[in-house]
């Protein structure tokens, strides 16, 4: 199942994609929802990230370039990030690039979203709390990393985590590939199994820490390939199975500017 | 104003205190709420943290011990960090040591809780953003740091953000003092004034970065004196204009046997 939230004139809405058009939905994608009867083709309506996320959490540093390349032990302690919620948006809007600085780099990732309260939850049970799957774009401004080795300010900007098109609840997380093109030319494309860290074990690290809850978004980090870019620039970000998350770099000025 | 959350028979309630009985509100304490008629005497409720946070950010290393350690230029660049909101408890609950070691570090912290939305704020306009000011305990185990720099993990477990006992709408937060009592004993005591990035240049950078939301909590850095603890210690977390927030470490093991 695709579930969508979208805009009409102005009012939100969340749906499920069927047969190219949107069925409006009514409740908790998490808890009980149910079809409203309306429904509306994709043409009218402007997409928005599938969700508000509860919270953002991302993996550092976790594809290699080939499976030769994955480590024999896995690091003891992955390296886990936050992105502030604050810093969502859906396709096709402007990713900013902040002033002061003139590039920031893209990482497509596999989104995952939990859909069940989380807690000490074994490696063979993490996929029974995942709702579903979208794409999200990790930009990140690697200018703005503390020397201490800190990223949080480098990733927490307005408009850097692009997340959808929609949250997939269908698909075999371990059969897909991660894929980013810039400006139409391809930049990364990667089986998720080149994650250096699993899906199932992140997932059941987090939970041995801390509880997760319905509509924590997982950034199951990003493939070899990423790079800074710049304003101008176009982002594709995509897993066949899910769709495509498109977005353009802009400049902070030119923002101000129109305003 | 003093605001509260509290249980009565399993039942949580929002309120104000007054000539120390407790008046529930109904309503979003951000927006419009109105007194509901009914009181509670303070003897009769259970209090929970005093609000659920809609994301946690705190700033590292944030107090010099005497005014004349002041830098005279600061940093150019603070080390903010998130917590989840799922390790928020309130007073009296208890705070868990992970199981695998046997010590946590409290911190005493000024809590900032953001009341409006808030986007590139200057300095001067930062306190017309703030909602109130609870006492917070950035409990931490920098065991679980990651050596390339990273806290998320040492600072996510849950439990490890006791907030409370309320939020005090009328402080001044630069005539304040930050203080602990390990076990009946003074650990902590600074005016806020030995903060390295004073409040207002602390939101005012947030907000260059990100949108502040109603409910986003910043806490503000911890005096000098925090300390490794263990299962047993008290710690008794103070801003005597907002009150005591007073919690008892315990071991993971102890949880895991009463189950």
């Amino acid at each position: 199942m695709k579930f969508t939230r979208f805009t009409v004139n102005a009012e939100v809405y969340t749906g499920v994609i069927t047969d190219g058009a949107i069925k409006e939905i009514k409740g908790d994608i998490f808890g009980d929802w149910e079809y409203t009867g309306q429904t509306f083709s994709q043409s009218e309506v402007k997409l928005l990230a599938p969700l508000e996320p509860n919270q953002i959490i991302g993996i550092g540093a976790n594809y290699v370039s080939k499976v030769e390349d994955l480590p024999g032990e896995l690091p003891e302690m992955p390296v886990f990030f936050f992105k502030p919620t604050s810093s969502v948006i859906g396709p096709e809007e402007d990713i900013v690039i902040p002033e002061g600085i003139n590039q920031v780099k893209f990482e497509s990732e596999l989104a995952i979203v939990i859909g069940k309260e989380a807690k000490n939850v074994p490696e063979s049970e993490v996929l029974d709390y995942v709702f579903g799957y979208t794409v999200g774009n990790d930009v990140t401004a690697p200018q703005y990393f503390h020397q201490d080795g800190h990223w949080t300010i480098g990733k927490s900007f307005d408009t850097f985590t692009p997340l959808g098109p929609v949250i997939e609840t269908e698909l075999d997380p371990f059969n897909v590939n991660v894929e980013a093109k810039l400006n139409e030319v391809e930049k990364q494309n990667s089986a998720t199994e080149l994650m250096i860290i699993p899906i199932r074990k992140m997932v059941s690290y987090l939970t041995n820490v801390m509880t997760l809850k319905p509509g924590d978004v997982i950034l199951t980090g990003s493939p070899v390939g990423a790079e800074l870019v710049g304003a101008g620039d176009v982002i594709e970000c995509e897993i066949k199975e899910i769709g495509t998350l498109r977005n353009t770099f802009v400049a902070a000025r030119e923002i101000v500017k129109t305003c």
